[in-house]
């Protein structure tokens, strides 16, 4: 009768210090150079910070020493980290830097997200002597926007001349649908990848929940890295980059005024205290109070999985896309009962006007209307529910935190105007005007890009 | 694109007064004698406190004296509101107290809900005086459980042996959905109730809705009150009157320990301040500092309304009754995805066990999974949702409140224990046990009670 399972209310807050704090400087956007390297600071050029691994350190910039010696000795030099160490100075050209290739992973309920760093720099040396392995992941992931038949890169979204730990380069970003993640752990072995001695850091629950799988299977060993603390990091880090020389932030000008409703951009700059509210599969909200200060306030499972999860029950459809293209096209009000269908007109004395929501699917008891609606009133209907629950539940919490600014992120929001814009609406509205929603442009990926700044920041003696 | 329809927030939080307070005295349960009649404060023996009728003022308890007199005024005499107080001194036996029949309505935006007091000490010279159809009311309304094909009189909640306004009878409480308005006002026309000249107390979003329908087809003016008003002040009465001897109030004890989670009667005695969850077709959340303060803290519009509308489309059911039934028997961790579907376990950093749900259908996404599920487990989920929901917000509401009792009414618990030891288990859980949730026996009359309770203070001026 009652399950522990039936309990979704996900909301102890603690509050944390973020785990990953140490070590990382915040980006520093002038000189390009964003994040440190390393536990040294990762200026450009490092000697050996002292990990005894004996080997030559390297010279310049982009210059490959002894390339062959250190081959050689990945085949047949020691333990699995003493070749992980001498890896790092071989693709990425560079001691206190990692080895190519870079990838941060979030592998969530929903989707997973990848961003991989192509570096753009590459000399032709460097070139020659870059193992096949390696050149063919750069080659299949930079020629590509499909993969498989599930994979998508958001070209869109590609960061373009990044600097990092000396390196210049792209950064891209793809996602694929989390079922199929064993294809592509068995991919990982195929091509294999555990040869290239890369850290994989991944974070989302599919990092705790895949690790013996990408172990067993692949060879791989996991870094696993908090989903909270990758996305406050990566979020913070897209922001202050920003997005090709614009803004990553933006927001509803009029956001109560659909006519002259307008997206605007916007800088995040002095960005705390923030409301950060990730609508995955299920939902996050975090008060964010400095960098690596925030606590996790509440959180509702009624997210991106519930209404994708609803559409296909109710509209026979498959896809996220196909559910929102049906809600963009429906008419919500045939399916809610609003206030006016209950009172006849506004509900004055407490503010409700006769255009809200009262019951939320509420004409659906009623066969006659059932009979009546269409597959696009029902997305819309889901679309709405879901989004005006959120935006309740972000309002709540703000007011509580006393916090006026509320980001929304998360990959429910992704090709999603209705719904950013509701929000905007919603929040504006309700607060009569003293709150703000702010959008971000690469919604779903802060996580993987939080775990990726983790593996820039390994050391040899990480 | 963004219509006001779509904003379903429901709260703009302003405090206010009871517009009910006036003369409205604290039930007195020890003489049984338990709400004022009119401003005069409503002893047994009043004498016409002054509105110019110049008629004969009646004397005994139940005395009717120039009953005659009275019935040919009542036909021949003046204008409606005369008539009106004549029919006063009439049926009820009794000055400044209103005419028989007392009826109480709250016209929801699924339920009309009714109470109906039937005199249970009219003497044989009474009844002979009667008016035929008041008789006929009273023995149609107490001698059926069912009236037409959807009315019910749920013959369990009967409150008996009650003294009000010096008469002594029973309270009946009796259902229909309010898709049968019109009939009922059809029927009212039919039976001729305006000749009646009862005032009909009626609040709920309905009486608004239906106001002028009442008036131009049955001839009726209807006294409208506001719900929460309403709502407050039944309740308060109900269980400071007690249910038959019995506690109106009941919690669960153990409530995190399905095994031993039994229901257990409490007194609401001392009841300030409290949370009042009011869930019908929407929910309403009120912050209760005393009886005749307090505010409406916020609204969701996932309700009542949104679980039966969403059964019906899930699982093809038509009543509450089948859907509660099915939920009864599904399984909702086939439907959602739980912690541990993506982490592989609990995510331990934020408490949250593997069994928690993350996000609610999100397990169909999938066809597989679509394909396996039953609409018993639909039917489940979609209660679990819906109640967590309620219970997550509600917990936020009452830490932010400072309020450690949240007290659940409204039709959507009627035979739903699956919702009320969820809600009991949730808000304990989830609140480290600081938290208590109570429920009230008669669930979803509070507002019918509140605006009968009105009908009782009406004075000969009101």
């Amino acid at each position: 009768m009652m399950e522990n399972a039936e309990t979704s209310d996900q909301n102890r807050t603690t509050r944390y210090t973020n785990n990953l704090a140490n070590g990382f400087h915040n980006p520093q956007s002038e000189n390009g150079d964003c994040v440190s390297c390393g536990s040294d600071g990762g200026g450009l050029d490092g000697s050996d910070s002292g990990s005894g691994s004996g080997s030559n350190s390297s010279g310049g910039h982009n210059g490959i020493e002894n390339f062959h010696h250190l081959h050689q000795d990945l085949h047949n030099n020691g333990s699995p980290a003493k070749r992980c160490k001498l890896r790092r100075r071989l693709d990425s050209g560079k001691k206190n830097r990692p080895p190519f290739p870079w990838f941060g992973m979030d592998i969530g309920g929903t989707l997973v997200k990848l961003v991989y760093f192509e570096p753009k720099d590459i000399t032709a040396e460097e070139e020659q002597e870059e193992v096949e392995s390696l050149k063919s992941i750069r080659r299949y992931l930079t020629s590509n926007v499909a993969y498989g038949n599930t994979g998508i890169r958001d070209v869109h979204l590609e960061l373009k001349n990044l600097t990092m730990c000396g390196r210049k380069g792209n950064l891209h970003f793809i996602r694929f649908p989390t079922q199929d993640m064993h294809r592509f752990i068995q991919m990982g072995r195929d091509k294999n990848f555990s040869s290239l001695h890369t850290t994989l850091c991944a974070t989302g629950g599919g990092a705790y929940k895949f690790e013996e799988d990408f172990r067993t299977v692949a060879g791989l060993e996991l870094q696993k890295l908090d989903e909270l603390d990758c996305l406050i990091q990566g979020l913070l880090y897209v922001d202050s980059v920003g997005f090709n020389g614009h803004p990553e932030c933006y927001f509803f000008q009029n956001p109560s005024d659909p006519e002259n409703c307008v997206k605007r951009p916007c800088s995040l700059e002095n960005p705390f205290p923030m409301l950060l509210v990730n609508i995955g599969s299920g939902v996050s909200i975090l008060a964010v109070y400095s960098k690596d200060d925030y606590k996790r306030v509440t959180g509702t499972s009624l997210g991106g999985g519930t209404f994708l999860g609803l559409c296909c029950l109710l509209t026979g459809c498959d896809t996220f896309e196909e559910a929102l293209e049906m809600a963009a096209k429906g008419d919500s009000t045939n399916v809610d009962k609003l206030v006016k269908d209950i009172y006849g007109g506004d509900y004055e004395r407490f503010g409700l006007q006769g255009s809200a929501v009262a019951s939320s699917f509420g004409h659906m008891m009623s066969k006659e209307k059932r009979d009546s609606i269409s597959k696009e009133d029902l997305a819309r209907a889901t679309l709405v529910t879901i989004t005006n629950n959120i935006g309740s539940i972000a309002r709540m919490c703000a007011v509580n935190e006393k916090i006026d600014r509320v980001v929304f992120v998360g990959n429910f929001l992704r090709i999603n105007t209705v719904s950013t814009k509701l929000l905007a609406y919603a929040i504006d509205f309700w607060s009569d005007g003293q709150l703000k929603a702010l959008f971000l442009e690469h919604e779903g990926y802060f996580g993987a890009v939080g775990a990726f700044l983790e593996l820039l920041k390994m050391t040899d003696d990480s």
